[in-house]
């Protein structure tokens, strides 16, 4: 099964790359593999790819949209508030007995946008809720994880409506393997060089250690503190089990955890925020101490209000992230209406759940001492992009002393 | 997404039968879906059938062939020891937690035909292991669960091999939609009918309570001492957990636990026996106090004798059932290379474990009863055809009072 408009030599090289540098498996490690089915010619090449790296056991668990779907189509009410919490505890049990994790993303964005917003509310809440156990070994770090794409004709008519499926799809799967840096040459030693470059930048900012980043241009007169003992993290990082890895497939931000309780002023979104398959389209935010105090959208206004209701902690900063503006994903000028590539388009926040990683010893740190530094909680976690080709952000050190950070959307240093 | 030789309309009512008559799917309960990514055309409609039939959620466990060879051409030696016990335990867990099971089978018999035999016999041990505890819920049947087929385009090729891969679909789809009697009218209410006319069948027998079958015809001469307290079951039955459900679709067989030690004389298998890829024809076999004494075949003969080298019960009787010769499957005079549809095709035994349920209150026993009665135990549970057009039974009751059962094939009753 292959899809023929899609490389099969670039396939070849993102299955490589997934599994050497994004999960950077190990010999005997298991690999449990989460995709929608359209992926299934890049499953094919990871399970090669990791079989050949040595894993012990590599287990797809494939989606399918259309069985998704005939739950909204045809399920009694009942049904959703109900999530398969077996299988993602058996996910948990798998990471707690030493597996890697890797996730391809493939799918429609927009899957559920017809749907009753209050059901796929619900459903998304009682996923979360079940998913926790999983959940917690990815974002505690504690073992090798990594997510990559595979070019989707759902997803690509999407982004393409005016092209053919084939042509769509072509068109992504060339961005894709753009943005992955997959399309040519050793893909494995381009992504040596670029998780050399991205250190350089965590290295400058965490010998700074600014107290706040404060980011002027457009709509934008905003200062974010950073929690205490905060650290920058971007491209391969260690995870608790001592693998190094990268998460993202493809990266280009830098990023760490802001101060929960110390956010001031007005912030107006640069780009629009797919969010389960709803389009929030110009968000204008302020907020006060930390907390967002007024919201507004153009368009998606009632599902972002919603958003930011779903606890306390979901009006708060958990996540504040560098994009020079002349990043690969930028300067392809597309919105692919999925996180992974557009929040590496732009300089972005995020409400809700922090990354305890992004703290000096941070998988030493318990819950308590994570939220003691500034260290937000919340059961979202939602990227959305603020920066642009105007944006200025200096970094204030703790005496005041302030740092030109970028000028003009790009590095000042 | 569907194979255009496949019949759409026979496939609704498949998956409608195997929904309600095969698991009986009851309001609200979760539904544990297992498949070969070639099934999704039937998945798809299984999942829809199920929402409406007022199910909970529905859970597809997705497998991929291509990712099962992958290992075989890759793996390292160590790969072959391990299994996904995270994902079966997880399994348990729903069926102890209320869901029902339901597996389709589509993929090709022979997949592993030309992998390393030891590597093979390796992983199916690790997996069998790790699978127990999910299976356990199946094979002492405390819920609801069914198999059906969906005719995938691979086991279609096995079968008719001369034909262009869409005729060969299109024959194998024919064949399981008349053997499942969902080739016309409605599928639900002909399904009632047939479970009616088993049911008749089995309160004969459980009527009559034999001691032993005595089988005689060509190359047979063997007394099959029946379990104490031996129950006769078939089509519909009661689930512990109260529903009644129909395990296989198609099913012609009634069935009992045969005595493990009271099996005596000599047989000839009837029908070639697919055996994980390999065909094991030629079978010729000699019991003596419920023990294989003697075993040839005249192909595959080595795969056999590992088959009854597994364990000590392995080499006994778990199962004894009677299909007359004018069964739909036998009359198709197909090999399905398939237990599913094969052993439907004749009277057959199967070595190895036997089925708790089928005794008077099977539900209560205690493993240490079920073997007190006679009951088997193995790792193991291979059904062999023995039955033809020229096979006698009779049932003799304890007091030696012989009742005959079948002449020539059919049922003599």
């Amino acid at each position: 099964m292959n899809d023929p408009v899609v490389d099969p030599d670039a396939l070849d090289r993102l299955a490589e790359v997934a599994v050497r540098t994004g999960v950077n498996l190990q010999e005997g490690q298991d690999l449990v593999l989460t995709a929608p089915v359209e992926a299934l010619p890049l499953v094919r090449r990871v399970a090669a790819a990791a079989y050949r790296a040595g894993a012990g056991l590599v287990t797809p668990i494939l989606s399918d949209p259309d069985v998704a779907l005939a739950r909204y189509a045809h399920a009694g009410d009942h049904s959703f508030d109900v999530a398969p919490g077996w299988l993602y505890g058996g996910m948990a049990q798998a990471f707690a007995g030493g597996a890697a994790r890797m996730a391809i993303v493939a799918e429609d964005p927009m899957l559920l946008a017809d749907e009753d917003p209050g059901k796929v509310a619900r459903a998304g809440k009682a996923n979360s809720i079940a998913y926790k156990p999983a959940l917690e070994h990815i974002s505690n770090f504690r073992i090798n994880w990594s997510i990559c794409a595979y070019p989707g004709q759902a997803w690509a008519m999407r982004m393409f409506p005016d092209l053919s499926p084939d042509a769509a799809q072509a068109r992504l799967a060339d961005a894709i393997f753009a943005a992955s840096r997959v399309d040519q040459g050793d893909a494995v030693a381009r992504w040596a060089e670029h998780n050399a470059s991205l250190r350089e930048r965590t290295a400058w900012l965490n010998d700074h250690r600014f107290a706040a980043l404060k980011y002027s241009g457009p709509g934008l007169d905003l200062t974010v503190g950073l929690a205490d003992g905060h650290e920058w993290m971007g491209g391969a990082s260690q995870a608790g089990n001592g693998v190094i890895c990268n998460p993202n497939i493809p990266t280009e931000e830098v990023f760490t955890t802001p101060h929960a309780a110390k956010t001031e002023g007005r912030v107006r979104a640069t780009k629009p925020l797919s969010h389960q398959g709803t389009l929030i389209d110009g968000i204008e935010v302020e907020f006060r101490e930390g907390r967002i105090v007024e919201a507004r959208a153009t368009k998606g206004q009632e599902v972002l209000r919603k958003l930011i209701d779903t606890d306390d902690g979901a009006r708060r900063l958990g996540e504040v992230a560098l994009v020079p503006h002349g990043s690969p994903i930028s300067q392809s000028g597309l919105l692919f209406y999925n996180t992974l590539f557009d929040e590496n388009a732009a300089s972005h926040i995020a409400l809700g759940q922090c990354y305890s990683k992004c703290f000096v010893d941070g998988d030493r740190l318990s819950e308590a001492e994570v939220t003691a530094r500034g260290g937000n909680s919340s059961m979202i976690h939602v990227d959305w992009m603020i920066g642009g080709p105007e944006t200025d952000i200096d970094g204030v050190s703790p005496d005041g002393n302030v740092t030109p950070v970028f000028r003009k959307g790009e590095w000042a240093v």
